[in-house]
């Protein structure tokens, strides 16, 4: 179906990129094969090094006349193979767009290439005494990455995710026409919601290659709250009573025994407390110390009396690094852990969070895997790894088909979705159509072919 | 193209939805042939008052075998002609589905039905202690009609727009489908957001028949600061300096003497202060007086500082009425000032404001017209307006044709678009084609299609 990359068109991408923005075979080293859970492997033919959106547009437009699969990548931190060029032909990495190009202090956006990392974006907008909300626990990511799985993070709980932050892409369509979707505006009304169709549908639409990001002013205050409980059900029951209360934390995050000692073992050190079966951490953040305090209080209160076994001030900046930083090592130290993981990335109801947590202790229990997890209580996203440890192949493939089956199901059982801010990929397509159904999935696919009607850009993703 | 509503559907019509739901010719008001401003009239052949989802699904699924083309109307208070039947046909109804379903106070959700008024949802959400933040001038709209536009509102600087207080959508597809888009959750990355591309597509893709929308906790104490400027070009120039303190107000609207004038002698009430030429209205909201103070006085400090004459404290009961109800009374205020009007929902980035502001002055001058205008300073989004007055028909036509397109043609030089939140329906639709150009057009018909393959659902509408 598609047409195998001739040595002309290296000729021709390398005259699009530069020689040395253009490796085929040997040249390509093999991390470009597989995402950060690995997975799915395949190496593409030809891997382009792009820089700019016409230099972008250019390849997509002898992609299209040849009819040559495109799947773009940015830093590879994927967990469901979304970046994967699972057809060959040409990938696209944007790690070197990686430049902030505007700060508009008047109008508090920050104009950014895709291939920006997080991390370097919160840095910029910090120094700035600004606040870029979205916050994966994932910093080494890039903002394409971001705005490609719709990603969350940890402040959704008063923030919002990814989607709320973007007011403008400039995108390179399938056939190589350079598009521009919303605008440095903060209200639009303006036609079918272009804008938002990309968001999320990673890299299956047209190609980001620079976005107008919305911030706001830095709180001038942020503190977080370590809440220790006897077991992970109290801990979790406690969420809605916090919810309830009205006092809105930038982030309520949950987390075990088990995962908070394998970070530890994995950094190398130390969290405040470890002596405890369960915990939340919560983040409150404003403009004055009363006013965080006030917060923080009443919440520390609150779960005092219905069963926490202490709270802890995070307030020093030493504190704060050794619990936040546990925190963003979970996903590697899990997967330290153990030989081999997959993962589920489900978001249900807030309030709903304690019952799948303990429905997954209890698949644990039942074939005999372990089942760790870790995630966003305030918002209902769920963290939850299979691990592999001794298993066989043909147990472990066994195994994890038949736990997803129940996680999935029990997921839209209680009015669940299939990814929070994962995406679907490659490895969650058949999720993605058993809860759906197939009207729903052939909006989707009728929505691709719109936008790219040779199905060149990430084949084989998302819906198909 | 569409099929003639005969008898036999009229008969089936009634079936489903009721004798006494079903209208035709005369037992029809005039009222449903136009919207508010009355520009575009047609009126449907059959008025169908609708009150389940169901119902709808089977008056689709007639309308889909027969080829008869369908509109939603609301409350019918749309500016653009977006629910008006322009190909006759079947109008459907939704003001009797008014209730609110459920509130979910661990979720922070409310579940609502399509016809539920704004000013009704506005009201249930504050006696249960909670905000609702869009808050479109319009309080008689529906919910169905907020989300179809989304509809941005006043407190869009600080809260955002309708799109983000959106969880899910129950839709009839035109087929007659029932589907559910996006979910009770808080994050979601699971395939492309059909809830974000029927949110703003004005009823052209599905018919919105439920909603579960997302609520803060309402904000203990808000206040409002009038602050007069010895003129427009100054008050606007404000803008940018308030938004750069880092002080959000929840929303900064701008005023002239003549639109408050209009107002005084429209509701027979007065404003507290109308001596001087142009005013700024802020908010302020926050969980305490100290709190809320210190951002008003920072902001009272700043604007006298840089021009402002005056800074009044709208504290009272009394005074915040006074204030707002004029404020919501403008639309009404400038129709009754004159004898046809149109206008002009351009959103701008916010530091352009005064620009276009002073744009729009010239342009009276030039064709001596008048084109009075408020608006929603902290956000960009401009509610102008061209005063028909005592112009014969020909003059009318002409003069508005040309203060369009130039409008239209200023507002896309300063990074503007078409509309903040009144929506292209009818009315707009050149303008939007002009600025989107071919191919960003034709992924929203292709979008359509697929949506919608026999074109049924509210043709003629926003890109075709």
């Amino acid at each position: 179906m598609y047409n195998v990359i001739s040595a002309k068109d290296i000729d021709a991408l390398k005259k699009i990129s530069g020689e040395n923005s253009v490796f085929t075979g040997e040249e390509i080293n093999h991390d470009y094969s597989h995402d950060e859970l690995g997975g799915i492997e395949k190496m593409p033919d030809v891997l382009v090094r792009v820089h700019t959106t016409e230099e972008i547009s250019q390849i997509m437009k002898l992609a299209y006349d040849r009819n040559i699969p495109v799947t773009v990548r940015g830093s590879g931190t994927g967990l469901v193979g979304a970046a994967v060029a699972v057809k060959g032909g040409i990938l696209l990495e944007t790690t070197g767009m990686n430049k902030i190009i505007e700060l508009d202090r008047d109008n508090l956006t920050v104009t950014v290439q895709p291939g920006v990392l997080l991390m370097e974006l919160a840095a910029f907008a910090e120094e700035n005494d600004f606040l870029y909300p979205p916050d994966p626990g994932e910093k080494s990511a890039t903002i394409g990455g971001n705005i490609s799985t719709n990603a969350g993070g940890m402040r959704a709980v008063k923030y919002g995710v990814t989607r709320d932050y973007v007011r403008e892409l400039t995108v390179v369509m399938p056939n190589g026409e350079i598009m521009k979707l919303g605008g440095k505006v903060a209200k639009n009304s303006s036609g079918y919601s272009l804008k938002d169709l990309v968001i999320g549908s990673e890299g299956t639409l047209a190609i980001i290659t620079e976005a107008v990001l919305k911030l706001v002013p830095l709180p001038k205050v942020s503190i977080s709250l370590l809440v220790p409980f006897p077991d992970m059900k109290s801990a979790l029951e406690a969420v809605p009573h916090i919810i309830r209360s009205k006092v809105t934390p930038t982030a309520i995050e949950y987390m075990s025994r088990d995962t908070i000692l394998f970070s530890e073992s994995y950094l190398g050190k130390k969290f405040p407390d470890t002596k405890n079966e369960a915990y939340i951490l919560l983040t409150f953040d404003g403009n004055t110390d009363e006013q965080v305090e006030n917060d923080l209080n009443s919440v520390a209160d609150l779960c005092l009396s219905i069963g926490a076994l202490d709270a802890y001030i995070v307030d020093t900046e030493e504190r704060k690094k050794s619990v936040w930083s546990a925190r963003g090592a979970f996903l590697e130290a899990i997967k330290a852990s153990t030989t081999e993981m997959d993962e589920c990335d489900v978001v249900v109801p807030g309030n709903k969070i304690d019952e799948f947590i303990v429905f997954t202790h209890k698949l644990s229990e039942k074939y005999n895997i372990r089942i760790p997890s870790f995630g966003h209580a305030g918002d209902g996203n769920l963290h939850i790894y299979i691990c592999r440890d001794d298993l066989d192949d043909r147990q472990w493939q066994e195994k994890l088909s038949l736990c997803f089956d129940e996680m999935y199901k029990k997921a839209e059982e209680i009015g669940g979705l299939v990814s929070g801010e994962h995406g679907i990929g490659y490895a969650k397509k058949e999720f993605l159509k058993k809860q759906y159904g197939d009207s729903h999935i052939a909006l989707m696919q009728g929505i691709k072919k719109v936008f790219d009607p040779k199905n060149i850009l990430n084949p084989e993703k998302v819906c198909f």
